[in-house]
């Protein structure tokens, strides 16, 4: 049963008591970004809040309250672990309907007033300052799937797959908060793989794919040199957020080898703007993909290590309505974020408040739950009908996508990530 | 003939009156980093020449004086390469033995004293604060050689090599300034590449190398979905470095594919510390390798493009001597940095100011050419010699690896980059 709030939250709300998700905040009333929560279909700005002694109950937060007019997240998610969870039962203990706290937010009108702000009245930012970014590959079905298509089911994963969670650098400057249109990239294509000589032409990218992803917020440093040992990467993980990683399949295919994918994925990644704290996921850990291959002892971990996240997938061409085109989970992962955490710092790579990790493509093993439309299409083989009459292989000009992510019932409360919404914008001509 | 300076500066130095180049210092004395230029044996502290009014002539520069006082030359770089170009000349005139500003420093003993540290009493900090780090691969010689080594002479370069500049996203938070130890990772290791299952190990790195690379840092945004054409790149570049581009081959070999090197390269990545601004390197620039590919339209450009810079590496042990163990060329490169950068942003990637762009390793044809102990051992298979009487095929800890470079003569008046020097120690236990 939920814990009511005497604060009205609608019940299909992913941001009910049980979430408290922060991000980053601006209005037209006040356009300096600063912290917020999300709850129900408000946000409580807790700049505001924070200016007007709202947290003076919370002892271990009292030296740091400027993080909340910070316009980032990364002071916030630098204080650590404990004081997350401080903050966020705080938060969820003041708007409870028998909060022991009364006479901060529940009998102030005027307090309410000046802090609680329609979600429609709210811009969102992107919640952290990103100085690292790196994708994984750890969505095996995902892998599978994409190798059987270019190397046949033998070969389709490559034998160092189940023991380490694959990923690569990506670009930091191209991290977009959702509601950020993309330009649909331009780049060198190989029209014709099987000619010879081989000679690439340039055009808008023909194949432009999103990919359904989950991302990871670090929150703590490690010193050059030092790993992460899996037994405190945990500690390292602020929260999470939905994330679209672009991706031009035609322009990934001739560029990739031998170094991976660069402009084929730099022009775009885009990240819902709340990020769910690792607390607020706690009951929802699952097992994740089974793994039988016996892993070095720096990788093990205790199995029930991802996260039983509803995900789904909207397409919506520029005049009809929104298909939902899949459904996938965030259980459907080889390895965890802490597993990543720990391989990607086991040579001594310092990482850094504010870096994000993200999962690599998330892909069920049914048809309607791949997680992008290489896979889903086949590379363009299969057409994806619509339910405005349209149908697609890959993304047209003017195609908005949407992510959606949500975890538990509305009876015990949404855990949801609300959404990362991204329009499809045509080459800027130059 | 060289412009002489009323200011003593050795002959063989490398910051003669002709290079000027930028780079952020502090002292004991006052520990606060900041912008300098190094000339001679000694740097130019700009924050205190600035706040004594030394730059009062230089009108462009007025309105931002403050950039010298900041802890990167990021606001500096970013005021855009005129302003780099007058205030370089400004300092030229300064300390030019007929100088038209006597009165500023010549006959300023005082201001002398203020401004003028030795180098050996100056601790340099990394001079950007680099916000993505991406390394190319356009070192033709090196990508031919290690083809060779792994599919053969036949399939050595892949078809899309010579179309455009190969590159991928790196590691930012592990780049560290010249000075800085190196230590040796651990990471997963396929001991035997034949055997099936093929099932790997964990241990530190066997096969450590350093990577002779150069750098390039950005100075001017484009706005993402804006390609920069290849006729403004130029302007979007500030100077360059040398980079060590430290890598773990065994490391590499196992983790690579299909998305290219992860831990192999990310524990760090060293670089020299004074950024040599591209007016500088404006006498020396000449042929790149010649590339009988016909390019695509947007990666034309003149062909002396790339520059005439003598590299070579020394490699001394921990008790010994060191070694000149190559002897390269800044030449040896299929592309140049503005057409790195331009395919970097074709697909509408943002670049910022203080990105690091990494040329590849640099290797000549020649044997004692190679850029990397990899390419020069033939993958451990041949012996280097040591002065001392040791040999190696790559790094033993203790080891120091020390890149130099340097354009022109000594009678005009060297432009060099110092030294880019880093030293292994052992893998942290943990
Ligand atoms: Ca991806
Ligand atoms: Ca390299
Ligand atoms: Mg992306
Ligand atoms: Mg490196
Ligand atoms: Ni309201």
């Amino acid at each position: 049963m939920a814990s009511q709030s005497w604060f009205p939250i609608p019940k299909s709300s992913h941001f009910s008591l049980a979430n408290i998700p922060f991000g980053i905040i601006s209005t037209a009333t006040n356009e300096v970004p600063r912290a917020g929560v999300a709850i129900g279909d408000h946000a409580l700005d807790l700049a505001a809040f924070s200016a007007q002694n709202g947290f003076s109950s919370v002892s271990s937060i009292q030296k740091d309250l400027t993080v909340f007019a910070h316009h980032t997240l990364n002071p916030f998610a630098a204080l650590g672990r404990p004081v997350h969870r401080q903050v966020r039962r705080f938060v969820q203990d003041l708007l409870r309907i028998d909060t022991p706290f009364p006479e901060i937010l529940k009998n102030n009108k005027q307090l309410q007033a000046e802090c609680l702000i329609p979600l429609n009245e709210v811009k969102m930012h992107l919640p952290m300052q990103i100085g690292d970014y790196t994708d994984f590959f750890v969505g095996k079905n995902h892998a599978y799937n994409c190798g059987v298509m270019f190397r046949g089911p033998d070969n389709a994963l490559q034998p160092n797959y189940t023991h380490l969670p694959v990923g690569y650098h990506g670009r930091a400057s191209s991290i977009v908060v959702s509601g950020t249109p993309i330009h649909r990239p331009k780049g060198q294509i190989l029209a014709n793989p099987n000619a010879e000589p081989k000679v690439p032409t340039f055009s808008p990218s023909k194949r432009l794919d999103f990919e359904l992803e989950l991302g990871a917020f670090v929150c703590r440093e490690n010193k050059m040199g030092e790993p992460i040992p899996i037994s405190e990467a945990g500690d390292s993980i602020f929260g999470l957020v939905l994330m679209n990683d672009w991706s031009a399949r035609d322009i990934q295919m001739w560029e990739s080898a031998p170094l991976g994918p660069f402009n084929a994925k730099n022009f775009g990644t885009s990240i819902s703007p709340w990020v769910v704290l690792m607390d607020a996921l706690e009951p929802f850990r699952t097992l994740s993909i089974q793994n039988d291959t016996e892993l070095l002892p720096y990788l093990r971990e205790e199995k029930n290590n991802v996260f039983d996240i509803r995900l789904e997938v909207d397409l919506a061409p520029e005049s009809g309505p929104a298909t939902t085109i899949l459904h996938s989970n965030g259980k459907n992962l080889l390895f965890s974020f802490s597993q990543m955490l720990t391989h990607h710092s086991v040579g001594g790579c310092p990482m850094r408040v504010g870096d994000l990790l993200g999962s690599g493509t998330i892909s069920g093993t049914e048809d309607g739950s791949q997680g992008c439309l290489l896979e889903r299409s086949k590379n363009g083989k299969d057409i994806i009908k619509l339910s405005g009459g349209l149908d697609r292989t890959f993304l047209e000009d003017g195609d908005t996508v949407t992510l959606r992510g949500v975890c538990g019932t509305e009876e015990d409360g949404l855990v949801g990530f609300g959404q990362c919404i991204g329009r499809v914008l045509p080459t800027m001509s130059s």
